[in-house]
């Protein structure tokens, strides 16, 4: 049987990486161009185009199943990442309709989390229909999947589960809400937490207290945790508390059969993770024990959002 | 055109009410039978069968679209309530499988909640695709409607949104966790904080200090509340602004056009419902902003059931 191919793009504020995805995840074909010198969104688009051609002429393809676009901000409604706070292009616009000008060809967009979840279902820890992926970065991002398909609600915009309120009048988030799950297990959040925890522990003279406070990244923690140092090893269990006990409540809205976890953070690893497992299992409601998993994703670190782009065109 | 029908039971643990309903809502002809009398499902669902018949037969119909089922523990994939504690009849048991031997009909089980939520979909607050039903009775049910279906995700149980944890380390719940949004928010959540609060309060000589503790009921408060006693105001006020947040961080799970309420607490009015609204404004993801409604559920109180099981049958 012949190959189906689709094109996955990954569009951040420095990079936009381009790969030709082969239907078993394979990345034949990769392109990259700096996003941050670009200003006019058509220009951009028609660059894109050209090198999706030029990867197809190079691998003798005469068609593509689609494009699909990870951005942030992406909406896969409006087919648009208008609005993007970190990308230079301003207004409203269409991509289906101004990649249409250069090539006839589908386009989907969606942003990162939901691509995560989406390549997970296709190329990762596959064969699943519920699944939920909590990306841990800068943000918690989450993706959720539903009978095989992404949850999208009325605006597009579902899935953001990175501010669904955890601890009520907690932590003040940016986004303006107090309590966020993601003021306490993103990468940023953790640090909150290393520095609050080092400042309640003046006693504490490990690594940690070492490193200047500017430089206290949630790596430092994990490389400090998996040393042994107890604060270290104190930050992850509060994290994992609370990022567990998050979610076990989202079992409870959709009831999947895994919960994936993406991202720094976690490459440290079982410090980490058997604090997430451990509040799951305890703040799981008895209906759903057994029936779902904590895993971590298996896709390939660089390849996420590309793997996870082209996986929307195949099963949208 | 010619009117299509479909058959809504609503088992509860006393009473069985079957209703012959109209593709337009209207209940033709009801029937009723005592659930506790019935000790074997076998007997208990030819019973109903025969009634179905006896109303078709009365309303002169040759065929029906289906039977809805809504039962405690109802679960859609097993066609099956077995397992229900307030229910007589033991062991696993395939609805479909038995009412089959009596009728040629299809059948669709579900649970409280999902019947009510597909029916505001259906029936009621219609026309939206994406809406979350939150009943507030002796527990918190939800029912999740995405996309025109209901959620039921990996088990059949999604959308249990009352053991979605609030208040980490909160209060005892039945099902074990501790901080579940029903041991705030149900009528019985209700009575807790009346309880906590009049012993929080001695110098309180208002109407809720007169009812014997054993009588303070979600009700009272409810009446307290609009007669203007200020302690029952306060507990609508502290019980509003958790179910708000509840209802908020649901918002940013499947992106609904309307978030529905019902059951006896919600019957008290804007006492309740106004620190409702305003917790779930203020606890509201920005993105959703606009995009969403609190509704008090339209659907006529003494048929919810009825309705809810009797559309699940029109769109599953």
């Amino acid at each position: 049987m012949a190959h189906t191919y689709s094109i996955g793009v990954d569009i951040g504020g420095t990079n936009t990486d381009i790969g030709l995805v082969r239907e078993d995840g394979t990345i034949v074909a990769r392109r990259n161009i700096p996003t941050n010198k670009y200003f006019d969104i058509e220009v951009y688009l028609k660059d894109i185009v050209d090198l999706v051609k030029e990867m197809m002429k190079e691998n003798e393809l005469e068609a593509i199943d689609g494009i699909g676009i990870c951005a942030p901000n992406g909406n896969t409604y409006n087919c648009t990442f208008s609005g993007a706070t970190n990308l230079n292009f301003k207004g409203d616009f269409n991509v289906q309709e101004i990649v249409s000008k250069y090539m006839d060809v589908r386009v989907v967009v969606s942003n990162d989390a939901n691509a995560a979840a989406f390549g997970e279902m296709v190329y990762g820890g596959g064969g699943m229909k519920h699944l939920i992926m909590f990306t841990l970065g800068t943000g918690v991002g989450t993706g959720i999947i539903v009978d095989g398909k992404l949850l999208l609600g009325a605006t597009g915009g579902a899935g953001e589960l990175g501010h669904a309120i955890v601890i009520p009048g907690g932590r003040q988030c940016g986004c303006g809400l107090k309590g966020c799950l993601e003021t306490y297990t993103s990468a940023t959040g953790i640090r909150r937490t290393a520095l609050e925890m080092l400042e309640n522990n003046p006693s504490y003279d490990g690594v940690l207290s070492k490193i200047p406070a500017e430089e206290l990244t949630s790596k430092a923690v994990g490389d400090a945790a998996n040393a042994g140092d107890p604060l270290a090893l104190q930050i992850f269990e509060e994290t994992g508390k609370i990022l567990g006990l998050a979610m076990a409540n989202a079992c409870s809205f959709s009831s999947p059969e895994a919960v994936f976890l993406m991202g720094g953070p976690v490459k440290a690893g079982d410090v980490l993770l058997n604090p997430v497992r451990k509040s799951f299992a305890e703040n799981l409601l008895f209906v759903y024990k057994g029936s779902v998993d904590v895993r971590v994703s298996e896709l390939p670190d660089n390849n996420v959002a590309i793997l996870g782009a082209a996986a929307m065109i195949k099963s949208l």
